[in-house]
C-alpha cells in the first residue's frame, strides 16, 4: 500500500486557507526517505484541540501542514485519537481533510469505536445492537459485523417496548428510510426470537429515555425483551466521557473578529469591561475566555458552531452511570460493561501499533530492507485538551508516551492540572507542534 | 356546590356498556340522605386495577356502577388516586367517565401531581419549570402556577443546551404548535436572565437525555443554565414508580374471547399447553396469565392497548434515580428533592381530606345542619395492584385505612405479598368492591 499523505484542495466553508497548493504530479507521494525517518509520532485529540465544532481552532491548519514536506509527502507519522465517532472512520477522515486543508487517511482516525473491530470474530455472525449518534450500525458494518442492527431499527419490532414513545413526535433515521428499503435487505434472522449477543454503545445516545428501557429489557432477559431473567449479554462503551467541553467559553481571533461585525457595539475593550480575558499572558489575544451572556449573545447570531454551549454537556460517560444505576436498581446482578476509549491503556497501545503501521506502510524502502517496520519510536506525543482522558491515558500508558496539554478546550487552568499534570501544558496545538518539531530537529 | 354524580352516555368505543340509563332528571343528584350517610370510603388505584391503557378490566364499570343508587346518586364517597398523571384532572375526570359509564367529577380524581396544589403559594408568580408526557405546564398553569413553563419551551429559549438535539428528528409539542403562538402570550419574563426557582416532574419524562442535561443545568447553576455553581433551586417529583406493570401478561375474558377469534387456532386448551393458566382458582378464567409469545402474538394484531408490554417498563423512580446518580457524579451536593404520590403518607392524608369533602358537599342537609362534614371515617379502602405502592403507602398511614390488593396488575402472586402484605387479596376490584359492601352494609 501506498501512502496517500497528500494537501486536498476542498471547497468547504470552514476550511482553513491552503496556504501550499502541491501540484497535481505529487498529490501521491511519500513519507520522507529511510534517512529521514522518524523516531517520534503524534496523537491529536480532535474537538478542543483542532477542531471547535467544524472550526479550526488554535492554528491546527498550520500546525498540521508543518507534518508535511513541501512536496506533500507526510514526514511525521501522526493519527487523530479521539472519543467521539458515530461515522465510519473513512467518511470521518474526507471530514477532516475538507476542514483541515490536508489528506487525511482513514487509517489515521481512530475513534472511540475503533476497538470495536478487535470483537469482531466474536460476533461476526451474531445478532448485535448499536446505538448512539450518527449511524451506529454503519460503523458496525464497515468494521465486518454482518447481524448488526442500530437500537432504533431493533426496537421498531417491539411494539410498545417504549412507554413514551407516543408522546415523540420524531422520526428516527430508520423509520425514515425504512420505506425506501428494498425487502431483500431485510435482515434473514427473525428478530423476535433470536437473542441479542451484544450491545455496543457506539457514540453518544440520542434517546436515553428508550436505550435505558431497550438496553435493559435485552441485558436482563439473557437477549430477548420480554423474556425471563437471564444471563446478562455483553455491553460495551466505545468511550466513558462524563461530560465534554464544546469550548463555548473560549473564541479564536478570527471567531472574534467575526463577533466585533455582528456587534459592532463591541469592541475588545468593552469585551474587557465585560469580563472578557485573554486565556493567558502568552495567547496574545488569539483566543478569549467569555462570560455566558456574551456567548450567548454571539450563539443568537452565530450558526458556525452547532455544539456550542457555555458549559460542559453530558457524554456517553452520563449515559453509562444512568443506565447502570436504573440496570442495578430492577436487576439482581450488577451491570457488567466492558469501556474502551481513552483512557483505556489499549487504546494507547493500539495508537503506537497503528502510527507503526502507517510510518511502515508508507516507507516501501525501509519494508523492502527487510525490517518490518517494528522499531519502537522513541517519543509518542499525545496532544489533548481533556486531562482526565487523553493526559492520565497518555501517563498510564507510560513509555514513549509524552503528553501536551492544550487551553483550548477542557481545561483552562494557567497552571498544570493537579490531579493528571502533563509533562508540558501550551496554549494551543500550534504551539504544541511548534515545541515538538523544535525538539525533535535538536535531537 | 352540588355533585355532578350521575351515569353519562358515551360514543368511546372502549368504554364499557352502560347497564343504566337514568332518565335527564336524574342526572343532577345527590349523595343518599343522611341517615344513608356513609362511614366509609374507597379509594381506587386507576392502571392495573379499573383500566388497562384504555380498557376497563376486573369488572371495574359493574364494580362502580354498585357505587351509586338506583337513581344515580351516589352512595360511597370514593376517588381515584393514581400516581399516574400528565392531564389535568378535569380532563382526566371525562376520560374516566367515557371509559367507564359513570360521571366522575374532577375533585374525584387525584393524580401524582395533584400534591403540587399544596405549593401554590409558594411559586404563584416565580418562574417555574414542568416536565413529564401530556401537558405539563396546562397541569400546573390549572393549578394557579402564574409564570411555569415547560421543560420543552425552556430549552428552546437555550440554543444547542442539548448536545444531540441536531439527531432528533422530531417536533416537540411546544415547537409544533409555537408557529401559531399569538405573540402576546409570549411570557412577559426574562427566561435567559430570570432564575428558575423549582423545577416540577409532572408524569413520566419523554426525552429523558435533554431532560436530565436541563435539570442538571437549572439544578447546578442556582436556576440559569450556563451559570457557575450556585444554590439548586427544589426539585419536585409526582411520584417515584421505579416501573409500572402495564398487565400484559393477563388479560380479560373479553379479550380471551378477542384473542380467539383472531388466532382461531387457538382455544383454551391450546392455551392451557402453551403455559396459560387461570391467575387463581378463583378466577373463573375471567384473565390469564400468558407467556410472553402469546402475549406478543397477540399484541402483533391488537390496537386496543397502546401501553402494552410483556414487562415492566420504567418508570420516573427510574427517571430520578438516573438524574440523581448522574447529577451527583457532576455536582459537589447530592440531588436534594421532594417526592409526592404515594406511597407518601401525605397522600393518604389529603385523600381522606379530599374523601370527607366530598361527602359533605354532596350532601347540603348535613352541611345545612350546621356540622362542616369532619366526622371521621371508620374505613377508608385502598385498592391497589402494587404492593409497593399503593399497599405499602395504606399501611403506612394507618387507621383508617385499609388495604386490598388486587391481582389485575403489578401483583400476581397466589398468596399475599411478602414484604407489604395486605389486608386482603381479591382477584379483581369487582370482587374488592363486593367484599366491601358486604361488610359494610352487615355492620
Amino acid at each position: 500500500m501506498r501512502c496517500r499523505a497528500v494537501f486536498r484542495v476542498s471547497q468547504s466553508r470552514n476550511r482553513a486557507p491552503l496556504l501550499l497548493q502541491p501540484q497535481a504530479s505529487r498529490l501521491y507521494s511519500q513519507l520522507q526517505s529511510k534517512h529521514e525517518r522518524s523516531t517520534f509520532g503524534i496523537a491529536f485529540d480532535i474537538d478542543g484541540v483542532v477542531l471547535r465544532g467544524r472550526v479550526p481552532i488554535g492554528g491546527s491548519p498550520q500546525a498540521l501542514r508543518r507534518l508535511y514536506g513541501e512536496s506533500g509527502a507526510l514526514k511525521v507519522p501522526f493519527i487523530f485519537l479521539t472519543n467521539g465517532g458515530g461515522i465510519p472512520e473513512s467518511r470521518r477522515a474526507i471530514e477532516l481533510s475538507d476542514l483541515l486543508g490536508v489528506y487525511i487517511l482513514p487509517s489515521q482516525v481512530v475513534q472511540g469505536h475503533s476497538s470495536f473491530k478487535t470483537l469482531l470474530k466474536r460476533y461476526e455472525n451474531e445478532l448485535t445492537i448499536a446505538t448512539g449518534k450518527g449511524e451506529p450500525d454503519l460503523v458496525m458494518s464497515e468494521y465486518g459485523f454482518k447481524k448488526v442492527l442500530s437500537l432504533d431499527e431493533y426496537a421498531s419490532y417491539f411494539e410498545n417496548i417504549d412507554p413514551v414513545s407516543q408522546y415523540k413526535m420524531w422520526t428516527t433515521k430508520w423509520e425514515s428510510s425504512k420505506c425506501s428499503c428494498p425487502k431483500n435487505l431485510v435482515p434473514s434472522f427473525n428478530i423476535t426470537s433470536d437473542r441479542v449477543k451484544a450491545a455496543f454503545v457506539v457514540s453518544d445516545p440520542v434517546d436515553w429515555g428508550r436505550d435505558i428501557q431497550v438496553l435493559c429489557d435485552i441485558l436482563s432477559s439473557g437477549g430477548l425483551p420480554g423474556d425471563e431473567n437471564g444471563q446478562q449479554p455483553p455491553l460495551y462503551f466505545a468511550a466513558d466521557d462524563l461530560e465534554y467541553q464544546c469550548s463555548r467559553k473560549i473564541i479564536d481571533a478570527g471567531q472574534l473578529k467575526w463577533f466585533e461585525v455582528i456587534e459592532p457595539t463591541l469592541n475588545r475593550h468593552d469585551l474587557c469591561s465585560l469580563g472578557v480575558m485573554p486565556i493567558s499572558q502568552h495567547s496574545k489575544w488569539t483566543s478569549l475566555v467569555l462570560n455566558h451572556q456574551i456567548v450567548r449573545s454571539w450563539h443568537k447570531y452565530s450558526h458556525k458552531t452547532p455544539a456550542a454551549f457555555p458549559s460542559e454537556r453530558l457524554g456517553m460517560g452520563a449515559f453509562r452511570i444512568a443506565l447502570e444505576s436504573v440496570f442495578n436498581r430492577i436487576h439482581c446482578n450488577a451491570l457488567d460493561c466492558v469501556i474502551f476509549g481513552k483512557p483505556n491503556p489499549f487504546v494507547f497501545k493500539n495508537a503506537e501499533a497503528i502510527l507503526r503501521q502507517l510510518r511502515s506502510s508508507c516507507d516501501d524502502n525501509y519494508i523492502n530492507n527487510g525490517n518490518n517496520g517494528s522499531h519502537p519510536f522513541k517519543t509518542l506525543y499525545m496532544i489533548g485538551d481533556n486531562p482526565l482522558v487523553d493526559i492520565k491515558g497518555a501517563k498510564q500508558a507510560g513509555h514513549p508516551w509524552f503528553s501536551i496539554l492544550t487551553r483550548t478546550g477542557v481545561f483552562r487552568g494557567k497552571d498544570n492540572h493537579a490531579e493528571f499534570p502533563a509533562d508540558l501544558v501550551v496554549d494551543t496545538v500550534e504551539e504544541a507542534v511548534d515545541y515538538i518539531l523544535k525538539k525533535e530537529s535538536a535531537c
